[in-house]
């Protein structure tokens, strides 16, 4: 497995595309993104566990019963959720695109992020469909473009792409993400697209990409807000040519591997971009009874407020890690809880069997003052490990959320 | 029913102090608490639901499985939770109260609030109970003293009194309480004691406390974390000489309805306190199927971040609150639901049947800059009701809490 360039277009068939629409009037940036292929892709998604979800959101829920695709429009600026008509928008957005690249709708999938309740106009995405069709491009500049299209408040571009051998053959994944708040276990605002010309079966792909999204989107949290139109779809061309994957067998192993890891690094860029982040926090959980539980105590870590902002003031606060454990709702002994914090700068053991140590508050404040720092916490209880990815809570968390629809 | 003055003196029987004993190193204001009655008394207690529970409640949580007591203790600065010596400490500073007040040590209450992890020693406690001693009075001042005693980063000392008829006698209640951060349903870092002279057999007591606990403390949220320490407890000396309430008739419900009502303004205060708090947001859901459904959409929103953050900008982020309600684990329908925001300045709905309204936003802005604001949310479902209580997140939380150890 190794990493290559080009995001979303990194993969044979696939062109993309992003330019300014004027969605939301007013801002100036990249705001309508366009991902498309040369022929007709297995499609899978997975969405929002919120009630309440977006009409783009239901539209490709709907869209997908039928598990092929070959076009994802996506918008920023405006969320298109409880928004008046939501629907009839959503489906003009598909139908715009349907007409414009000569196949049919139900090929298309949307997505849209930005503020909730405002109504999606789509008269300026008619007037700038041509264009979008006239940018699509199969090199990287098209994922970066369309990448930046469906940023929000992210303040980086979150982009990746793999390569592995299957069945003979060199496939290539690639994907594209965005979401900085209302990010948390079971997804937040965030929209991820992801591209592959592996030939695979549609079950499967769901499947894998089930499997991937467990281990990475459902892992982190910024805000503990689950937002009503996170999309993480999926389309496989299967130029690729290796033999078509049929069976959970070696083949989709491997697949599912690349995925997992392309999905892994997406996520922790995003819980990296987190609103207002300074750090990335991982929480690793070792040595817990089930895979399950570890992740329910990560969780609950990563969500603490107290926590975030204790790292945000890089102050060595083990207390409030251990009563975010104990809050978690999950049986463990606290009296056999060891907790550390390590970085690039150092690691440093805070407290042992639940109580806290005497430590060099010195060390633990350069650890602490490193961009990404770990919490390793080990429960000596079995043998099952999780990793969660979390951000700091800062000011400019506040500043971002105190006035983000003005 | 009305409203006295006293707080935790305000009973019958009932004597308080506070002095500054040097329980963290550095400190000057007072932070060691004591009340103390003339009578054995009926005593119950409610603590934190957290695994992780700190020494002292298990200690309390002990003491109390016989349910009468005559004294508490309590300290701020150290929490004596997951700390080096912790039951130690905490039979130390019980028994150290009993031969002061010449008590057995069983009727001695214990209560911390403060940094988890640190060693609380007692010799300054050992030092300072004598003129903890000499201080109790049964004035005002003396409630005044210990409320102040137990704050930590408390802005305001939280106190109320009430009065009533009960079986043909005046009956009074009164409490104090302290708690700003790690305040979550279920109880934060919350320490809130209350007095009463009614007569009442100690298993009504715990009931009652139960009740009003469920409609007060329970509903309130400042930042989702449940802290280690949390403790309501009740004594009640008898001296009111009302006939003793030995069972669920009129005189229970006069009694609870009192304990009802002043958990309420407890809490109340304790959420309008919020660590770095601008606005108290009171939620207030109708017509839902049921009480546990309202709760928990209520909590949900009074918990998100995002709301939050949006009312300390004073923006009228509609979306976000129904998003919050999408997320809460309860089925509702959205396309039912109506919101409004409310306070002195004005009421105005922003969202009807789940999609957003043509509002005022100058309005909007207007009611939402008021201290105490109102989200309303109707959901056309059923006949009841309930109210939750939280806070605004603001860059003085992160302020607070990134620093607080140090």
């Amino acid at each position: 497995m190794k990493e290559i360039e080009g995001g979303v277009t990194a993969a044979k068939g696939f062109k993309a595309a992003g330019v300014h629409a004027g969605i939301r009037p007013g801002k100036t940036k990249k705001d309508l993104g366009l991902i498309f292929c040369d022929v007709k892709c297995a499609a899978a998604g997975l969405f929002t566990t919120n009630l309440v979800k977006a009409d783009p959101v239901l539209l490709d829920i709907e869209t997908l019963k039928d598990p092929y695709a070959q076009a994802i429009i996506a918008n920023s600026g405006i969320a298109n959720a409880c928004a008046p008509n939501g629907m009839k928008h959503a489906r003009e957005m598909q139908k715009i695109t349907a007409d414009a690249m000569g196949i049919d709708a139900d090929l298309v999938l949307t997505g849209s992020t930005g503020v909730i309740g405002m109504e999606l106009f789509t008269e300026c995405i008619a007037d700038h469909i041509g264009e979008l069709k006239k940018e699509l491009v199969s090199d990287p500049s098209g994922s970066d473009a369309c990448a930046r299209a469906i940023m929000t408040t992210d303040t980086v571009k979150k982009e990746y792409a793999l390569e592995a051998m299957i069945g003979g053959k060199p496939v290539r994944i690639g994907g594209i993400s965005k979401g900085s708040g209302m990010i948390h276990p079971n997804m937040g605002t965030m929209l991820a697209y992801i591209t592959t010309d592996c030939a695979i079966a549609p079950s499967l792909l769901k499947k894998a990409l089930k499997e991937a999204c467990a281990q990475s989107f459902n892992r982190i949290s910024v805000d503990g807000d689950t937002s009503t139109n996170d999309s993480l779809i999926i389309l496989a061309s299967g130029l690729a040519e290796n033999p078509r994957i049929e069976e959970a067998g070696e083949d989709y192993q491997v697949f599912r591997a690349l995925l997992s890891t392309l999905c892994v690094n997406l996520a922790r860029k995003m819980a990296k971009d987190g609103e207002g982040a300074k750090h990335l926090i991982t929480c690793s959980i070792s040595h817990a009874r089930s895979v399950s539980e570890a992740e329910q105590l990560a969780k609950s870590v990563i969500g603490s407020s107290l926590t975030k902002a204790a790292i945000f003031g890089c102050d060595a606060n083990w207390g409030r890690v251990l009563c975010a454990l104990g809050y978690a709702g999950v049986e463990f002994d606290p009296a056999k809880t060891d907790i550390r914090f390590a970085s690039s700068a150092g690691r440093i053991e805070v407290a042992r069997s639940g109580r806290g140590l005497a430590f060099d508050e010195e060390l633990a404040k350069k650890i602490l003052s490193e961009d990404e720092v770990v919490i390793e916490i080990d429960l000596h209880d079995g043998e099952s490990e999780v990793t969660c990815w979390g951000c700091d809570l800062t000011y400019d968390y506040v500043k971002i959320n105190g006035d983000y629809r003005t």
